[in-house]
């Protein structure tokens, strides 16, 4: 009982044995990963068009909830790059930029997206986020960033654009370009390059000056904060707010709000798709991050837990004023590099982030929305591969296709059709692999009991017995194809009298390839031709015999393909 | 360059030996399958919901263009049972029956059908057919009969009734009850089982007077020919016309009028959907009984080709005033049965019809709808199979689910929704089943070099060495799956210092399976454990030599699990 509670509430596991070596380490994890959230959390509002304090609603509860039903002692749960620009995308669909109407939107947005993530984890649905897959996931996750980085420039340059499109927004600034404020300009740039530089240059200085590896690391982190401190005061003293700098302005100071998430009909129907998406995406981004942390520690991460953590996580930022979150990537390794032992760290990076909603918010009255941008664009660029294109150029055509389409199609017409055309592609890519088997012509290879293509070796055949190896399960997609296979091969063929089907590596035969086993066996019988079968695995026998195939057929069943080849072949000769 | 033309034109390759005795018996066959279709015809038309001259327009200009471009020789196309109802349902959605935009989007419906037919020949897309798997379709099908049976009801009883789905039907049937013509429900049962007469009782009949099997065959076909006769005759000579019975009345006597499909983007946009399902189901249906006749010759069915042959069709109906079309069974049983040898007992078939629609349309002024219900109802009651139910529970489970949510959905939401569920529902199955494969701890006989499942068989392992034999090739379906299967297994077990991936049953690694592997490898190596692959077959080899993997593996590729095993297991001691 206390142990299948366990299995839904990982904290009764974990918590038994929490003690103070545990509590000190996650206290400085949960510090540091605190000060890198806060600009992390306004950026990600930014950027899905939200007002910046519920970047910072959607890191509390969840991450809290996350510590009691996650699995993972380490993942760090809030807003996301990838994940914010498919809500920009998903509630600019139902309402304008800057209304209620797009706030409520993003709040039902997280409700449904947790519920899915919930149902799915309940009814262990987790494999579904393999139908993604992975070069499909790094292609979207490179446009995705490119769009991102897009989506950003108009707050270096200071002016309105728009478009969930990389032409949309390629154009909208071109048309935008002539009203570019210059101070936010140069704010901007000197940002954007002092980050990279941070990310370049600054760890090896800091190594250069002794510290660890890992502080050298840490404090890498902690250069979007000293770009917030250092832009804010550079706006505050000069006063470039009034010359057209665009800032954060007045958030309000306080705890996340109470909120009730909108599920009228017309919303949940114009999101759910989205929705769906948003938490597939996050799930996938999740549970790599996750298991990736977890085996550097031998520890166990349940994919089907994973999403109860992430659905409650995400209804959570619902009931809280948040949007939808999942596990990040660089403030989960910044978590585990920090020395995290338990979700507990989670839970006090909420309270240190409770903490700075309530009392930090004036500070960044003056924080500039270029040096938001700029922390963006620093951080998604890192996301973008374009080498996976040529990996898989190398791999396999099949997967290169899939992944140009999912790029093409994510930069062309928006995140939703990016990633939905991705899934479809692969998953037709795959049927259509497996939906033409390979197919070899098999004879006797002479003083062994071996049977070998008859196009590659040198074998033994008979012209009144034809043998085919079929190399792969057989099932709807391919069941036809072996009808068509076979019926080309026999017509015409006159002296065959026999044909043997070799199913050594055929570990399935479903309906409609059993159907279409009947088939060809009735029409072979048309011809005269008997239809044998060698090599049938046990289970698939099994399954053959409740069936009346067995009976129908004109031939036998052979153990083995030698004793087929053996006996039929004594027959004609 | 004649050659490759008779690939496309298949009647130049039977046209050039076309002689005297072909001519006879294409002759013969066509007279008594043009029999057969009169009534067939204007019953399909009046289930489409269609004026009944459009059935007979639908069956000769599609008839004659698919006898130049098919390639099956005894395939009659023309309207179908399962393909009308398609059409009334789809239609039925963005127009009033009886009206002139009814009559439009079914012309409309048979262009787009034909078209997308068309380009699926021309890029030979014909395997997209064998993502139906038999199961489904059978439900389906099955269904179908049903729906259409119910839908038909109306007619015997001589009321105005309504629906598509088969709650629908039955309330509005229930509704109208009271209101049920008392004439025509005589006639209608009358004819009902004068027709389930001929089909079960009149052919021992026949065969006791003498006639050849073949001839009773054709007799027993005739049947609603006669029932039409008689039944005319009998609202003629009583004047039950006027007693309320419903009859066809009047037809215009004319050959297929040249008709323009409206192809506006809204009618496209609303048809489109529904068009792509007739085309693959029509296209299904078609192929199984071209197929079937076929073999029976030893002659060849081009499936690309035949999508060619039956678009051609399909946008020759629209161009004719007909609706959407395929390859019948019946009548194609009935031509081949009758000793048609090419496709010109089609053409010739064509000719009689034009000559009936020209000159016979007065005569069956006085023909009571409720004869051309009840040949429909007769008709499609063969095609209902629930015995598919029982054989898919015996053989699989998995095909069992897919057919039974057809059937429910197909009766319960229409044919468009459960066609599509069927197609989605067979795929996922499948997936599903391939996403968790069967993966086997394996040891060493003793005695010999074979490896088998621990769990079966006494086997010799080492404490430090874990083989697992992986039965399915690696895809992105179950990629993930692997991970965490061999993650599960590891963590926890201290002694383990060596993985061997066991390969001789993976035909293939794709992208994400290796991306799988490279991540199993870093986070065993995390673990200090080694990943080794064996048997590794030689086309995957190939491709995991393009990538980085081999470089970054912990450990080795053996050529053999017993080198595998012999070396790993002698460090270990």
């Amino acid at each position: 009982m206390s142990r299948s509670l366990a299995r839904y509430l990982p904290i009764l596991d974990w918590g038994r044995t929490y003690n103070p070596g545990a509590l000190s380490n996650d206290l400085i994890a949960a510090l540091i990963v605190t000060i890198m959230l806060i600009p992390q959390s306004l950026a990600y509002a930014l950027l899905a068009g939200l007002p910046p304090e519920m970047g910072l609603y959607a890191s509390i509860a969840p991450i809290m909830l996350y510590a009691i039903f996650g699995t993972s002692r380490a993942l760090a749960v809030g807003p996301v790059a990838v994940v914010s620009l498919m809500t920009a995308a998903a509630i600019g669909n139902v309402a304008e930029a800057g209304t209620a109407g797009y706030i409520a939107a993003a709040i039902t947005l997280a409700a449904l997206s947790g519920g899915i993530l919930l149902l799915m984890g309940v009814f262990r649905l987790g494999f579904l986020a393999n139908f993604l897959s992975h070069p499909v996931i790094a292609g979207f996750i490179t446009a995705s960033g490119v769009l991102i980085a897009t989506s950003q420039l108009k707050h270096i340059l200071g002016v309105d654009a728009g478009g969930h499109t990389l032409i949309h927004l390629v154009e909208s600034l071109w048309h935008h370009l002539p009203d570019t404020n210059l101070m936010t300009l140069v704010l901007g740039v000197t940002a954007t390059a002092f980050l990279f530089w941070v990310r370049k240059g600054l760890k090896p200085l800091l190594l250069g000056f002794g510290l660890s590896k890992r502080m050298a690391d840490i404090g890498t982190k902690a250069g979007p904060v000293a770009a917030v401190v250092v832009t804010t005061a550079v706006v505050w003293l000069f006063g470039l707010d009034a010359q057209g700098v665009k800032i954060v302005g007045a958030v309000p100071q306080s705890l996340p709000p109470l909120t009730m998430p909108d599920l009228s009909v017309d919303l949940v129907k114009a999101l759910f798709i989205p929705a769906l998406l948003i938490s597939i995406i996050g799930f996938v981004e999740s549970i790599s991050v996750a298991q990736t942390l977890a085996a550097k520690k031998r520890q166990r991460i349940d994919p089907d837990q994973e999403l109860i953590g992430l659905g409650v996580a995400n209804i959570g930022a619902a009931f809280t004023g948040g949007y939808p979150v999942t596990g990040g990537f660089s403030r989960s390794v910044v978590n585990f590099d920090a020395g995290a032992e338990t979700p507990a760290a989670g839970a006090y990076t909420a309270v240190g982030l409770a903490i700075a909603a309530l009392a930090l918010t004036p500070l960044i009255f003056f924080l500039p929305k270029a040096t938001l941008a700029a922390t963006i664009i620093v951080a998604v660029l890192s996301l973008v591969d374009f080498g996976i294109l040529k990996r898989t150029w190398t791999y396999s055509k099949a997967d290169f296709l899939a992944v140009l389409a999912t790029i093409l199609l994510t930069l062309g017409l928006g995140v939703e059709v990016g990633v939905s055309a991705g899934v479809i592609i692969s998953i037709f890519l795959h049927l259509y692999t497996s939906s033409k088997p390979h197919v070899a012509e098999v004879g006797l290879v002479v003083g062994t009991q071996h049977f070998r293509n008859i196009k590659r070796h040198k074998v033994m055949t008979f012209p009144t017995l034809l043998t085919l190896r079929i190399d792969e399960s057989l099932y709807f997609a391919n069941a036809r194809y072996l009808e068509d296979y076979i019926y080309d091969r026999v017509i015409g063929d006159k002296p065959l009298t026999d044909v043997v089907i070799m199913c050594s590596a055929v570990n399935e035969v479903d309906m409609s390839a059993l159907e279409s086993l009947e088939a060809i066996n009735a029409r072979l019988k048309d011809m005269n031709i008997r239809l044998h079968l060698s090599e049938v695995k046990g289970p698939v026998m099994d399954r053959l015999q409740r069936s009346h195939f067995l009976d129908e057929l004109t031939g036998d069943v052979f153990l083995s393909q030698y004793d087929a080849h053996h006996q039929l072949g004594a027959q004609a000769t």
